[in-house]
């Protein structure tokens, strides 16, 4: 074999100003590069292990489980290796094959596919349709109430913020639709716990699953997975034969990176929700300017209480009808103004996000979408 | 909250040398290092993403997966957040609630968990006991067939080196034995994978696990899945609702720093397998230096066919039963030599490694752990 070159470069992407909104709440700040430094090797966060991730004092991930904890006001948090793989655990515990749950129209594909792993029947609440694709909460109801008439509903999982139009829901009176109805429910923040101040008791959530890689600041893979105390004995409930470990995580999840970095990026973390209304704002301003440039429509709840936009782009999809490159201009021509984070080909609508950037690298932003739109226009 | 100081350093790990078997297979080459700082944000992994990480084509995860499934001669690999979330997908994928599986008695906790959360039993073939506990292939059949005789057996796991005391099974026996009883056998290698070389097809291997932190010099947590390409279409079934999504693997699995890490040190573990004799050799060496300082015992199979050691030590027992520092004093003689790995308080017994080390390095250690029974046996 003489193929090792797998092209494991990526100088394009940090370089750049990156739009992906995948990719906006996980960039690293420098503790956490050193602290990937330091557990770079393989089980490196199990040196001082008597049995059980959770515990381990050196470093002090017990103490940093019960901040984190804190930080989201929740009882008890475990560390997955992702939202999805809390998702599934949840489900996991409580469910059995066959049973039905209630989801929001606008979950993440890893609701849908969690569900099906647990061999589990989904119940949708939807969306209001274009161009808001907003979740109602009477809409979640009604489909609650009904499916309860039709059979047991095990849980109810709610996206808190999704990933396809940014629209942040209801939480709180869907969790408290769902606490009188007597279905736990299942809080989906993947795209908002690190990015926004998340309060789950305030909320009324049983389960509330976050994203490291998605929006704590930490390297991939690795997630959040916080529940109240009533919840406790089911979802880590011990293992008969190795008693201190916990079915559900598998005995250990995160035994490396990952957790270094989530714990070392912890109090840019907490410090960065504190200033979300500035980055609310910032993502107002910069879908006013965009808007502004002409057939660009911001879809969505409005105004926009996320960073995460999807935008309807009839501009650039015109403009791909005559241009030699086609659709891929929109990727070419943003790349030579070192702007990333757009599909190459995707002209008709896309998603961005200007979360964590400054005011100057917005400014600059709208004005590179500015200058290929008047580049175009004249010729 | 200010407690933001987790302890995140680990110098004393890799300042010093580190015995601890869990460690020795995860450290990483320079390259795995360079790929770290890439590839340290969230999900850095997916910027060329179209729906599934086995077909990023770059970096070429797509490429790397054929070449690691080359690596270890099986049909289909996938990365899976570390072995016990291979054995749990399997395992999750062809047996159901309340069906049994057959392992051998020296198996991993995980294998135990992961059964456990699949609601799994487990019938047992048993090591032969003290001082080898070794699985002897006969045994092994005949638990199979006494299993076989009362109930159906839908997988058998084998642990191909054990963690407790680094025996090596006769892995090709005992999977000759399965097929001919139509039992499919999942061989758990996340001690040998990445170590010494590995043919699945040669052993008859229908499932083959894999440790990236443990022994593939990757950053945790990472694992690989093997399997022949007749169980691709259960294992990697695809969800009904989102087609390009594989429903055991909840879509995607390692979405950043580990699977870099993996790929950057592949050309690193590729050449490391074939120095295998070399550490075997190594290995042998040690015990026998070790052993000639008397009331220090090897347990397990003899000679030596891994790295992982579990040594008996009546010698180190008994100097802290009068020790001002009892059990601790080793843990401290050595940590003043520059040793580590050695768990606090324990002198009865324990387990090491010297896979990687110089033979200058391993030559230390020896005459430090006579230096330090010289020192006691003076006083």
């Amino acid at each position: 074999m003489e193929c090792d070159d797998y092209g494991l470069a990526r100088a394009i992407e940090r370089e750049n100003l990156n739009l992906n909104p995948l990719q906006r709440g996980g960039v690293l700040p420098a503790d956490a590069r050193e602290a990937l430094y330091e557990f770079s090797d393989g089980y490196s966060i199990c040196d001082y292990c008597e049995g059980r991730l959770d515990q381990i004092r050196k470093p002090d991930i017990t103490r940093f489980l019960e901040d984190l904890a804190d930080f989201i006001n929740i009882d008890i948090v475990r560390t997955v290796h992702g939202a999805r793989e809390g998702k599934f655990a949840v489900m996991h515990a409580i469910c059995d094959k066959g049973d039905t749950i209630v989801t929001d129209g606008n979950a993440h594909y890893t609701t849908h596919l969690a569900a099906e792993r647990n061999r589990l029947k989904i119940i949708e609440a939807p969306n209001n349709g274009y161009p808001t694709f907003e979740i109602k909460p009477e809409t979640y109801k009604q489909v609650l109430e009904d499916a309860i008439d039709k059979t047991e509903i095990k849980l109810a999982v709610l996206t808190h913020v999704d990933g396809d139009y940014g629209n942040l829901t209801n939480a709180k009176t869907i969790a408290s639709i769902c606490r009188r109805l007597g279905v736990p429910l299942l809080l989906n923040c993947a795209y908002s716990m690190g990015r926004m101040p998340i309060d789950a008791k305030e909320i009324g959530a049983d389960f509330i699953v976050g994203s490291g890689h998605k929006s704590m600041a930490a390297s991939g893979p690795i997630g959040v997975l916080g529940m109240t105390s009533e919840w406790e004995d089911i979802i880590l409930k011990k293992s008969e034969r190795h008693e201190k470990k916990e079915i559900e995580m598998l005995g250990c999840t995160s035994r490396g990176a990952p957790i270094a970095t989530l714990m070392a990026s912890f109090p840019h973390v907490k410090e960065r929700v504190h200033r979300w209304n500035d980055e609310i704002k910032k993502t107002r301003h910069f879908i006013k300017e965009m808007e502004k440039l002409g057939e660009i429509i911001q879809l969505g709840v409005k105004p926009k209480e996320h960073d995460l936009v999807r935008f309807e782009t009839p501009i650039f999809d015109s403009i791909a009808r005559s241009h030699p490159r086609r659709g891929f201009f929109l990727y070419e021509e943003l790349k030579k103004r070192k702007i990333v984070g757009i599909k190459r080909g995707q002209t008709r609508w896309f998603k961005c996000s200007v979360y964590a950037m400054t005011m100057e690298q917005v400014e600059y932003i709208i004005n590179a979408f500015k200058d290929i739109i008047e580049k175009y226009q004249k010729s």
